[in-house]
């Protein structure tokens, strides 16, 4: 059975996993993207999102492109997967990716509000599901299989699935960058008596990398 | 003249520079002494504490060394002085450091009750500052001349210099280590707004350090 990961989480030095106000202007709250200064130039970001040749590669993009492979499912938090609040106002919103996301595989969106499941270029699907975390990882594993489960974010999707142990691993990248205010991935959380331990550090060229395994 | 800094200032992944429930047995609150796992086996802190030859040398080190010269003053909050709460009962307590402290510089320490200077050996003398940061700062630059001042800590008495922007230049040993609960360094403190701004991440052999400066 694979593992349930967290991986290339992005964070501040203050421990915020994106800034304030997120909205169609700005995915990752307002700064957030200064959190991204180590992915943007990886080979893995430019190739995912055919933005031309090149890109760099090294420690950073190591990371980036193994984040990307042996998931055989996703589950993305609501404002992970985009700016709309409260009930699907109609079926245009379809994620921040275009017509072909950089899934390519069954992506559970958690949401209160149900919608018809969006089958997207590329091998992305994307399930909205409305009975809560439990279930959207019990949909997640049986459509993994053996692969594994990548909990793509945002924080609070993280943080609720880190506080029933749900997840066996992460890797957060540490930018050495303050966002001051945003979500906070770490407040109010005791990652220590949760079991979990920072295994490896790794510096990368943009980005500190940190590997964390929750004990059993 | 000297520039105000705050130097080998120990935090965890999660954002505590101190556990929690200080005391005598936990001077660095319960499980603190975690985040200091890259300082204790260094040659500066061995031959700090007189505790025998050796110790390692090394970035970690080098760190270490560096944020222990070219001090004139330092200033400590009273819980970095020591254990006790509430007005002194009697003159007893002189520090966790024994007879001859590691600051051998004059050393202000913010308290609300007042208590004479101690002169203890090696040239550290303890003043008690009862009128506010602002007057053990003021102090601290007369006593300090054209050298650095180093604010000590804990994390309490670094937030307020650093929420009046008094602090110039701060160096953080990032330790890869949960402490779960305990004093956050950045909670509630906008370090973006205040203008201060990561400038170098160096990977130590059991720590990552960040230098931050203040822009004007």
């Amino acid at each position: 059975m694979g593992k349930v990961h967290v991986s290339a989480f992005a964070i501040s030095l203050d421990g915020f996993s994106a800034g304030p106000d997120q909205s169609l202007e700005h995915p990752l709250g307002v700064n957030g993207t200064d959190m991204m200064g180590w992915f943007f130039p990886t080979k893995t970001f430019i190739d995912q999102h055919g933005a031309g040749e090149g890109g760099e590669t090294g420690v950073d993009n190591d990371f980036a492109m193994k984040s990307m492979t042996g998931n055989g499912a996703w589950i993305l938090g609501r404002n992970m997967f985009g700016p709309i609040r409260g009930p699907w106002p109609d079926d245009e919103w379809k994620g921040w990716w275009g017509d072909e996301p950089p899934y390519h595989v069954p992506t559970f969106v958690l949401t209160h509000y149900a919608r018809e499941p969006i089958v997207m270029k590329g091998g992305t699907t994307f399930y909205f599901v409305t009975d809560g975390i439990q279930s959207a990882l019990e949909k997640a594993k049986a459509a993994a299989g053996d692969k594994d489960i990548r909990i793509g974010g945002g924080a609070s999707t993280v943080r609720q699935y880190l506080k029933e142990r749900l997840i066996d691993e992460l890797h957060l990248a540490l930018s050495p960058v303050f966002l001051g205010r945003g979500e906070s991935i770490f407040a109010g959380l005791d990652l220590r008596e949760l079991g979990y331990k920072v295994e490896k550090t790794v510096p990368g060229e943009r980005a500190t990398h940190l590997i964390i395994f929750k004990e059993n």
